[in-house]
């Protein structure tokens, strides 16, 4: 088969972290264009918009787009309008309204619309999922707890309205969670702390349950030095599984079951390569609804001022 | 047609002023038990719990669930896995989440879920959604000003988190507004006003978009007093669009082009009984869905407490 023509939007640290090596390795794809106000890509035509890309280069099938998710809509409607494949970055937008105007949109162009939880194929995840199956479950506690000015460093968007805060790690956990957990949950209470001085908030403790009214909490926290914390850990009848390093690692009873090297993007790749083929989307939302329940319902608390 | 058996859950005052009416004057359905924490149907059996009245009476083919949104999951839950018909008061649910898992529910019980949003039976709205087809919008403004003490006294459960504060009319705006437009729209920007001693917005203000770049603008206000306002008002290409008063009365560059007497819940009702006869749900979570969008994108700004 011909490679897929690919193009990114948005080059920054994570796409030369991650999406750049995921591309160059996988046969299915041949990198030929990036439009960025900022980066560029060494040996392809770079642009300064998507619109003078598309507009330059029409041989492009697939465009992956990376830009802060509160310029995202416009990109992929430009590029889905335009007939391209369109692989976004998480979370998929800064609304969910608009995920769904682009989903349609994707449906009536007949193109393939990926939105991609990188932290789904974290290594031991299926591992998990699989386990969790095999059992019944009595409670699961996910925490999820960074250094935000190691990780995001004066990252100033992930503040600001609609920049998600402490959900922007803490939605990689979502989207793990809803795929692991056997029955869909939903959120029946959440306390959301903004510093004074910010949009967006810094921690977040929320409470899940599900038909069956299993017992979920979440604990984010931005604010952690030390040891960072990315673990879900669920008491079963099979004992107690810890599922850690944000899907790495999986133990049951304090014993490694499952590890292995981490490859979420270049899996990402794979997957939307045969969305591609296949000819399908894959637009899950659940990990952006909770959010957007746990900012509708949550309440909100404020804490101290926050500089970086 | 044998009628409808129907129990009405949550005995308040949109029970009184709005459900029992509509019920008692369309022949589809006998009321036949209600179920309810402090009020009562007179000439039918009363129950304090929806689980005593399903187990009492299992003759019930469908419920109406009127109670507060943070309780109605438990509620519908019960009834779908019971095999009842469900129709739910707006808002559907206290979160989206909850009420993608009682759509999935329906459908795999075989029964009918009605998300209902009353207001877009509101007399007006058809030929307003009419008259927009029928020409170019060049932009649209929703004002939706009223007086929280006037209309909502002392309802502790609207300030809660979760209650949706302003958004519990504003919401009756967006049904209106996502049935009546050609187009989905989604939110761009947006900021609450959070009373500084309540877990709920008082005001918002927020700005949509759509695929075709169309401006919508909304300004939600509890805090009118004097003339209460309900209006969508639409600049067009065939003159100026006025949908006031919840969408009661439809007048174009002064004109008014249509009035009727409104007969919203009867026709929620007529519509209920369709869905139950074809077999059918409709659960249209645009309008919460915007809501939740408001909540996670907007910019939190607080203004002086409010008290009762």
């Amino acid at each position: 088969m011909t490679p897929i023509q690919i193009a990114i939007v948005g080059v920054g640290k994570i796409v030369r972290d991650q999406h750049l090596p995921a591309i160059s390795k996988n046969a299915d794809y041949r990198l030929i264009a990036a439009a960025s106000r900022h980066g560029t890509v060494d040996g392809i035509d770079n642009f300064k918009s998507i619109e003078a890309m598309l507009e330059a280069v029409p041989a492009i099938d697939a465009v992956s787009l990376c830009m802060p998710p509160q310029y995202r809509y416009e990109a992929a409607h430009l590029a889905l309008q335009a007939g391209k494949h369109v692989f976004l970055e998480k979370p998929p937008g800064a609304t969910l309204s608009e995920v769904a105007d682009l989903e349609a949109l994707a449906a009536a162009k007949g193109v393939s619309l990926f939105a991609s939880w990188h932290s789904r194929y974290a290594p031991a995840v299926e591992a998990a999922k699989a386990f969790l199956a095999s059992t019944a479950i009595r409670n699961v506690k996910v925490i999820w707890k960074e250094d935000v000015r190691h990780w995001h460093p004066h990252q100033e968007w992930i503040w600001a309205a609609g920049g998600l805060g402490v959900f922007d790690p803490g939605i990689n956990a979502l989207s793990i969670v809803t795929h692991i957990l056997p029955r869909p949950i939903f959120i029946t209470s959440a306390t959301l702390e903004f510093p004074e001085n910010r949009d967006a908030p810094i921690a977040a403790t929320i409470a899940f349950s599900d038909a069956g009214k299993l017992s979920v909490s979440a604990e984010f926290d931005w604010r952690q030095t030390g040891k960072q914390s990315w673990d879900i850990v669920a008491e079963t009848d099979a004992g107690e599984m810890v599922l850690s390093e944000g899907g790495a690692k999986l133990a049951v009873d304090g014993k490694l079951v499952h590890e292995e090297p981490e490859q979420e993007y270049p899996m990402l790749y794979r997957r939307f390569a045969e969305l591609i083929k296949a000819g399908k989307s894959d637009v899950d939302l659940a990990p952006l609804r909770h959010v957007a329940d746990a900012f509708m319902l949550g309440r909100r608390k404020f804490v101290d001022v926050f500089y970086d």
